[in-house]
């Protein structure tokens, strides 16, 4: 079976977002002076082909741990929807 | 009103990823073979203070378009969430 996962790897709540920052000052530069708290993470989809949603989902996590996130600064999370 | 905007930036379909192939091929070193198609873009997340929820809406797609998304190679969705 084909699974499309949707991963979302974002900076940890605790830790600054220096990229966050600066966009929020160039938002604020272009006049957009109302937009707070700007975080910026990654957003990756993939397909996956396992035999069961457990399967997926296994390999998905591997993905996320040992590639996709540093988990002393960033944490994951991800959704698997199920293709054919 | 506090509007928590959730964005998705991604590099259309129609254009190479070269990031999304550098992990999937990264990936397949792991020994993850089963993955395919990786395309990788941004998640950012911002609250956004307006009177109504189209005032956020427009204040989001301001944001999307002049700084967030090269509209050339980007596409990009968004979401609001009233917090407040």
């Amino acid at each position: 079976m084909i699974f499309e996962a949707t991963i979302h790897v974002m900076p940890k709540k605790e830790i600054l977002d220096p990229q966050g920052k600066a966009v929020k000052l160039g938002l604020s530069n272009l006049g957009l002076k109302n937009i707070e708290d700007v975080r910026i993470g990654k957003h990756i989809t993939m397909q996956v082909n396992a035999a069961t949603r457990e399967e997926a989902s296994r390999e998905v996590e591997l993905a996320c741990e040992k590639l996709l996130a540093n988990l002393v600064m960033e944490s994951y999370e991800f959704e698997l929807e199920k293709l054919r």
